[in-house]
């Protein structure tokens, strides 16, 4: 029988690419894409006719045929894309590992992205964001009628339950937004590099859709971030060290059903089930883990996360999260590029390429988290899926 | 480095499912889906909740968490969706190969099939078929304006090509469809079971779109076939035989444009491609394959596929139909369930559960390939892209 673990560090990323994050773009979403991805390939020391995979984002909306077409791909050999939201990056990391680990591909490219402030707005409304999903067919018969419309409204019903089932308060979401925004304060690519944020200044910001706060909520900005991933023996060569892909693991909830009718509210099913994936992977556990970027669509999302991915129990997030244990110095730097509550929102794309440039010792020294060995990133769509990578340093 | 044909003969269908091929039905395209993944799982002796791998198929417009729902799946670790129009569904087993092999699933269910007489006629229109494609952008802005609306007119723009680079003639065509028709009369699944063609009666259906006429295009059914993948050592203990993958592949056209600015009309380029890769998985060449289920959107498709898969050399294709070669009892039978263009139109699904009927020696007699070993099957999407299986008989 073949175990997960033959896969582990089999392959690796060696290359990523990002556009800034802006509030307004002229480019067109498949532009940004394209930005992101001839950053990318350069950066892995490849030409675009070496890329031979691709894996397009489904909430872009671009195809495979897209790349061919403007990047020059004449051999591609491997194609295809999830359809798990927010999850989708980091699930389409697995797949594009498979395929390179087989030889089925030599380099894919991974691309995610959207013009999150110029078109898609998901404050302004959510119909036909998704629209096979049986979640939206959900919210569109029974919620929607009633004004349950917007991200900010499902998830504040998680929020809440979270609350009321084990104490949890809006000051503890408001310690992962300053964490993270402190971490945006050092990087110069975060759209809100220039902006601090106090747990005061938190608690006074208005509530989107109570008890979410306007500073618990992600950004809605504009841009686009790529990865390239080859086969572990080919990083060796490449012009930068390769990053290993030591675990990766997908999960679902089940039933997928929209978040008012969840059978739990307080979790992220799919995610614990993603995580554990990617922990047997890579033979690792949460002890193992230096740094943690986690899909941050919303502050309480990450909390569910973290207690998902067993850094602490259910209902333990709300104590795990104080005392500065996920800013960086703390035990777990979480987000330390500011995620996408604060550097911007790449349909958590960017959480991969901070990893990277963290495992890379290319970010700036102010925020290194030091002896970096092992990154874990996660995905979150849909209430219910999940998906979580474990990192490494180069070999 | 790991080899393509490491991936080999790890893996095998062992359950395929499919409804009746109808004009007309009560059911939804997902009614039609459950109803195919239900008896390709019993077919496979599992029952749902063995599933941890879905694969839906875009153009039928279903999820991985409609199965989640549906079928009760509380453990799916892997989902993927293959973009690439009628090579999605061959295309599709590539991917499920890759994560069976490597442990990421056991289990992985692929389903495939529309309403295409009850609501998705291609013969009505195209517009939205597929709507972020670059070939339909550059079809709706250069080239619906003018009428160049259906499927039809495209690929008769590349069967005439065909006829005035080679000297390829409409009875060539007509000898596909009636060998094709032969094997429907013998198959009572096929939707034109009862109905007899000749040479003559095809050379007197009226064109749909000079040169291809009424007998040249595949039919509108509704539909549906699903398959169920696993292990080649799990297989041995199925409740039927395990159909071991030898090899498969995808390829893509470069550049992906719409049929009127194709390099060469004559010719499917992603599925030589995509041949080349399966034939290199499995070491066999075109002299290994018993019999041929090919992609037959129409019959010039199949006239260029055979070229392309190495059957025959370029522009020989009309040559190596005639004389009943493609028949039961020629050298190499072609869609012996009646195909596409006899049996039923399931986005090319149907193609590959024929071929396990045949290597399970589950057709009727008269219907049965002798000593059939090898299997080829192909897919074909959108012009230019490809897919190719190579199937053996039970270990």
């Amino acid at each position: 029988m073949t175990s997960l673990a033959s896969l582990s560090a089999e392959t690796a990323i060696v290359g990523v690419g990002q556009t800034p994050f802006t509030r307004g773009t002229d480019l067109t979403t498949l532009g940004l894409h394209l930005e992101a991805a001839h950053e990318a390939i350069a950066d892995a020391g490849l030409e675009p006719a070496d890329i031979d995979g691709v894996m397009p984002n489904e909430l872009a909306g671009t195809v495979a045929e897209d790349f061919i077409l403007e990047l020059g791909l004449p051999n591609l050999a491997f194609s295809s894309t999830i359809r798990t939201g927010g999850a989708s990056f980091v699930s389409a990391i697995q797949s594009a590992a498979l395929a390179v680990a087989a030889g089925i591909a030599t380099n894919v490219l991974l691309v995610a992205g959207r013009r999150g402030y110029s078109a898609q707005r998901v404050s302004k409304t959510s119909e036909g964001a998704i629209p096979p999903h049986p979640v939206m067919r959900q919210i569109d018969e029974f919620e929607r009628p009633f004004g349950n419309t917007v991200a900010a409204q499902w998830f504040a019903q998680a929020a809440r339950r979270h609350m009321h089932e084990y104490g949890t308060t809006s000051e503890d979401f408001g310690h992962i937004a300053v964490a993270v925004r402190g971490h945006a304060n050092l990087n110069p690519r975060a759209l809100m590099h220039e902006k601090t944020m106090t747990l005061e200044q938190h608690q006074a910001s208005p509530f989107i859709s109570d008890p979410l706060r306007l500073f618990d909520c992600s950004l809605e900005t504009d841009g686009a971030t790529a990865i390239v991933i080859t086969s572990a023996e080919r990083a060796r060569d490449a012009r930068k060290p390769g990053l290993p892909i030591l675990g990766v693991g997908e999960g679902h909830g089940d039933p997928p059903t929209s978040i008012t009718q969840k059978r739990d509210l307080t979790r992220i099913e799919g995610l614990e089930r993603a995580a554990a994936r990617a922990y047997a992977m890579a033979g690792l556990g949460p002890d193992a883990i230096d740094c943690a970027q986690i899909y941050d669509g919303f502050t309480w999302i990450v909390l569910a996360s973290l207690e998902a991915c067993g850094f602490c129990g259910p209902g333990e997030g709300g104590g795990f999260v104080r005392d500065g244990r996920i800013a960086l110095g703390g035990a777990l730097p979480v987000n330390t590029s500011g995620g996408l509550l604060s550097e911007g929102h790449c349909s958590g794309a960017n959480l991969v390429s901070e990893a990277v440039r963290q495992l890379r010792r290319e970010v700036e020294p102010a925020r290194q988290v030091a002896d970096c060995e092992r990154v874990l990133v996660t995905g979150e769509g849909d209430f219910h899926e999940g998906a979580a990578l474990i990192l490494g340093a180069p070999e």
